[in-house]
C-alpha cells in the first residue's frame, strides 16, 4: 500500500499562530502531516539561519495523522533541522504559512514565510509559500485555506520544476475573484522608519513604511489589488543571465592587477 | 565641481571586522565613505529585517573623507536606516563586506553580506558583495581588495542594470588566477547539523555541514575551485519566468471553489 504524503509545515509567526493551525486543519486529509515551526514569531527573518548558537526542539503533540515540534530557530533553521534529523523519509511537498501578512513584490526577500519555501526548494521538496494580505487582528484565512488546500493537492500529483518555488498571496476581500499566475512587482519600500526615544532618551527607530510597486497588467500587487490572489513561480538560482555576456565583454575591458 | 562619490558600505561581520576595514582602506581615494554596519557579528542574516523592536546607531569616527556608523539592526537595517536617516544624497555605490567566508552557489540565500547588497539593489543603489572563500583566522584580504577596488572604479563609471546586484567571491590562494563572471552554481548543504547537550543535558544542534554543488564550467563554485575570484550578477526578480505559461494552464485545469 502507498504510503500518506508526507506534508512538512512551518511557518515565521510561530507554532501557535492562527495562520498554521487553521492550514494544518484544512490538509490534514491529504496526508501525513509534520509542522515544526518557530516557538514565537520570527517575522522578516528571510532566510536567516543559526550559526553562532545552537538550536533545540521539543515534540508538543502526536496525534493520527499531525505531529507538532515547537523549534528556538528560524523558518529555514525549522526546514533544515526537521529535514535532517526529525523525518524518516523526504517530504512529498513543503508548505510555509498562512502568514499573517502579505508577502508580494520584493517581500519575498524579507519574508521568515518565504525564507522556508527557499529552503525547501534548495533541499529539493516541492514547496510553496501562503500569506494573506491582511494584518488586522481575527482576519478569517477561510479563503486562504481552500486555495491553499486546491494547490496542495495539485501540487501532490505535479510537482514544480527542480529549483523553482511557489508564492502565494490572497487578498482580505469576503470574495476573492479567482487565482492568477503572476510575475514579481517592481518594488521597495518607502518612508521606511518612525523616529521614537527610547526610555533614556535616545533616538531609537522603528520599521515601518509602505511598499510602493508599479502597477504591471501581470504582477502580483496588480492581481491583488483587482481582488484576486496571486501565485508567483519563484527561482533560487538568482542568476542574471542576460547579463552575463555584457559583464563578460565589460571585465575584459578593465585591468585587474592582482 | 562635482562631488565626490559617495560610497555606503556595510557588511554583516560587524563594524569591528578586519574585512570591512581593509576594504574602507583601499576604497578610501576612490570616494567619500560613509561605513554603517552592524555593532557585532550577524552572520548568515539572509535579507532579515528588525521589526518587533526599535534599532538604534551610534557615530563611531569621522574624519576627512570618511564617517563611521555602528547600527544595532541587521546587515539589511543597516542599508535601510542609512539611506532612509542618515545620508544626505542617495549614495552612488554600495559595497558589503569583505566577508570573512565564501558566499558562492545557494549562500546567496543566507548571507548577510548579500542580504544588504540585494537591500541596496532594490533601493536603486549599484550594489557590490564581496566575500573571501578563507574562513582561517588572519586570513589575508589582499586580493580581494586589489580585485574589489578595480571593481568599485567600473561600477563608478557603468552601472549594472537596474535590479542586478554583483556577487564577487575570492578564493583563498596567495595568487588569484583572475576572475571569472560566472552563473550561481546548482547546489545545497549536506550532514547540517552536529549534535550536541547543553548544561541540562538536553540536546541541543549546531549548524554545520559542507556545501554540496555540481560542477558546471560556468558556474562559480568551479571558478573559485580553479584558482579563479567568481563574480555572478543576480537578479532581485526571481520570477521564473519560464514557468509562467505552463503553471498558468496548469491552473487553468483545476478547480478552486472560493
Amino acid at each position: 500500500m502507498k504510503s500518506k504524503p508526507l506534508i512538512l509545515i512551518t511557518n515565521d509567526d510561530g507554532v501557535s499562530a492562527a495562520g498554521i493551525n487553521e492550514l494544518a486543519e484544512c490538509l490534514k486529509t491529504l496526508g501525513e502531516l509534520v509542522i515544526f515551526a518557530p516557538d514565537g514569531p520570527r517575522s522578516g527573518m528571510s532566510g536567516a539561519i543559526t550559526s553562532l548558537i545552537p538550536i533545540s526542539y521539543s515534540l508538543l503533540e502526536k496525534k493520527e495523522g499531525m505531529t507538532v515540534y515547537s523549534c528556538t530557530g528560524t523558518p529555514v533553521d525549522c526546514v533544515k533541522l526537521a529535514v535532517n534529523d526529525i523525518l524518516d523519509r523526504a517530504p512529498d511537498l513543503l508548505v510555509s504559512g498562512i502568514n499573517h501578512g502579505g508577502n508580494m513584490s520584493v517581500c519575498v526577500h524579507y519574508s521568515g514565510t518565504l525564507g522556508a519555501t527557499v529552503e525547501g526548494c534548495i533541499l529539493g521538496i516541492p514547496s510553496l509559500g501562503i500569506s494573506m494580505t491582511d494584518y488586522t487582528d481575527g482576519a478569517s484565512f477561510e479563503d486562504c485555506c481552500i486555495l491553499g488546500r486546491s494547490l496542495v493537492q495539485h501540487l501532490l500529483e505535479e510537482k514544480p520544476p527542480k529549483g523553482t518555488y511557489l508564492n502565494l498571496n490572497v487578498p482580505n476581500l469576503r470574495q476573492v475573484k479567482g487565482l492568477r499566475v503572476c510575475r514579481q512587482a517592481d518594488g521597495r519600500f518607502i518612508n521606511e522608519y518612525m523616529r521614537s526615544e527610547n526610555a533614556c532618551g535616545v533616538p531609537v527607530y522603528w520599521l515601518t513604511g509602505s511598499l510602493y510597486s508599479k502597477p504591471h497588467p501581470e504582477n502580483d500587487t496588480s492581481a491583488l489589488d483587482a481582488g484576486y490572489a496571486s501565485l508567483v513561480p519563484c527561482k533560487i538560482d538568482v542568476t542574471d543571465y542576460g547579463y552575463m555576456e555584457e559583464l563578460k565583454r565589460m571585465m575584459e575591458t578593465i585591468t585587474i592587477k592582482i
